[in-house]
């Protein structure tokens, strides 16, 4: 291994913004903030939810790729595990302690089947997604070559329109091969409907959720005539949880976005209209940002632009003030209409990002702040672990 | 300091995508990759470029935030030094050796202006840019706390619309106050137009530089009246240095995206009214990503989202192919139509990003590549400072 490293002792203001005790007015920005108490209450209710529910929760943690968080999830808010998009991901949430972890993806790069085999040695529950007969025989392989165990969950698109197989068939046909292939356990369904997760509309929303409880009872069906039960039917997200949670046919929730909000699932409407973030979750996650230049009269800049945050869910929303706007964000800066001339030079505002994942993702840190001050300061622990 | 490290020790596949010697085929995805003799050629190009027409080029290096790259852009393009948008990121170009850095940005919060006078004990020249007469006294009071000199830029709002003063009283006025103030040293004028780079017509370009130009040209002639001469004029981008560079106005370019070129810049025109990334310039940066799904027959699904990339200047396209096309984006995948079923399960394709610099600022890592094997892995050293 010839890479060199960039890694360096930590320091306030080069490469890490806060330190612990600090003051909040003093975090170096921009930084991406966690109000505790939003955050802990969030995580609460959720867990609440799902235990009042009889679903397990398996929260979803490419979201924030945080062990910390994932530990608070599973102390607060009686999760099961966590779930993840990448193996890379799934490894430092083992290494980090997590002791159940779906890869809720598909694994297909021989290099990256042979680390998941590996896994169940860092003491973790491993499960990974199947939607091609294909893989079978590779998991298999890699699973026995390590002496250990891979549960597998045959994944349906039920309208994500990404990944996954679209009939009964095709799933039991997938079940069958990883019941009977040594080293793999089948382990369920997975069947995330994600492409109906930001439709404002409630009724939206639960139409679309129909058609994919009615494919996943189906299947559920199908393969328990063939003597396959599922321990797993997972699926469910910040937008549709109560749907998937009442459904009888779901057992495991997979929600990320609840714990933290953003400005794209905030204004979608709950049963009685209401917008999600005013009532139903708190904004937890904020991107502290600071004026920077003010040469234009009704005109501020500050220093959060596009390394701070992703905006392809649309910009973020400056918390708690309606007199000023963030309306352009460029490179380094964000432009925000300020009317009225009410900003100054080094004036500090919260923004709600526009999209929560791919915004942590950007960040090495979470600065945890309650009461003014600076309570911790976390790792964005699996932040570039894209493999 | 009571922040924990998530720094572990580098493993291909966990948190490096390659290592030194590995086959180019072996890399793990999504990982950048660069294409060593496309970089090579494009710094060569502009460094003679901006050599035959008198021109200095100081890089910029808040595209890519390497200190590998930008000596690389000063050794064989002989740069002059680097230009960047934060403090954070001009003392990782500073720590690295890089001897002339200018943060091309204004720096406000008192703990930056600290860290900002403290950069000439790291070896390098020190620079930055002012729109607001008073940041001057701060600077000055830093610079002298420290014993250090910054110097001082004027910046001009050319058309970005962003930071920076409008009027040449203005620009004349603080840099009066930069001049006269102790441990500083006025510098000159920043005026980089940012708003026009990406216009596809090189006409439209001309004619918003031209307007830059003539307001530059008052600026500095106005200084010179009051005994002030400019060092630096500074400015010019991919999309325009051809401009600022024959306008005997100018002596400082400050290009970015010309050495690994992206989508977006890749679209605009040149005179004759070809692509400039069809002569000019060549495509050497790539998302590396695999297809790890196709259960649909006419749809690949790969392992490149919005954490391996920024949309915000629109989706990548696929290097060298016509029949397949990058048509979604989610969180961890890309759809790409295959409406001929050419893609199989584990193929590799090459992606120019829409925007190469938030690209940049996703990875931690670049892979270097020649005759098909890796031949360098560089860290993405100030990746995630933004402070």
């Amino acid at each position: 291994m010839n890479a060199p490293t960039k890694f360096e002792v930590l320091e306030v203001g080069y490469n890490v913004p806060a330190a612990v005790g600090m003051d909040e007015k003093d975090i170096q920005t921009p930084a991406l903030v966690i109000d505790l108490d939003a955050l802990e209450g969030n995580i609460r209710k959720m867990g609440d939810w799902a235990k009042a529910h009889g679903m397990r929760h398996r929260v979803h943690g490419k979201m924030h790729k945080s062990v910390d968080v994932a530990k608070l999830q599973m102390d607060l808010g009686g999760a099961c595990g966590v779930c993840c998009q990448k193996v890379s991901e799934a490894e430092a949430f083992a290494r980090g302690g997590i002791n159940d972890v779906l890869v809720s993806n598909q694994v297909r790069d021989p290099q990256k089947i042979d680390r998941l085999a590996r896994m169940p040695k860092l003491g973790a529950r491993t499960i990974c997604c199947v939607d091609d007969i294909d893989n079978v025989a590779d998991l298999s392989e890699a699973a026995q070559r390590h002496g250990t165990e891979i549960e597998c969950l045959v994944e349906i698109d039920c309208g994500a329109g990404r990944c996954g197989v679209t009939t009964t068939p095709e799933v039991v046909a997938i079940a069958t091969a990883i019941d009977a292939a040594s080293g793999l356990k089948f382990g369920g369904i997975q069947a995330y409907q994600g492409a109906m997760q930001h439709l404002d509309d409630y009724e939206e929303r639960k139409t679309k959720i129909d058609v994919a409880v009615g494919m996943v009872k189906d299947a559920v069906d199908a393969l328990k005539a063939e003597g396959l039960e599922c321990d797993i039917v997972g699926g469910g997200g910040t937008g549709s949880y109560y749907f998937e949670g009442t459904s009888g046919v779901y057992n495991e929730l997979q929600c990320g976005s609840y714990a933290f909000m953003d400005a794209d699932y905030g204004r979608i409407l709950d049963k009685d209209g209401k917008r999600i973030d005013q009532g139903e979750w708190e904004n937890a996650l904020f991107i502290l940002t600071s004026v920077m230049s003010h040469a234009k009269v009704d005109k501020a800049i500050c220093d959060a632009g596009l390394k701070a945050q992703s905006v392809d869910s649309g910009l973020p929303f400056i918390f708690g003030r309606t007199d000023v706007e963030y309306v352009k964000c460029s490179d380094e800066h964000g432009v925000i209409a300020d009317p009225d001339g009410n900003l100054k030079v080094n004036d500090k505002l919260k923004l709600v990002p526009g999209h929560c994942d791919p915004t942590c993702n950007v960040h090495d840190w979470y600065v945890g702040v309650r009461n003014g001050k600076v309570e911790t300061v976390w790792p964005v622990t699996a932040r570039g672990y894209a493999y």
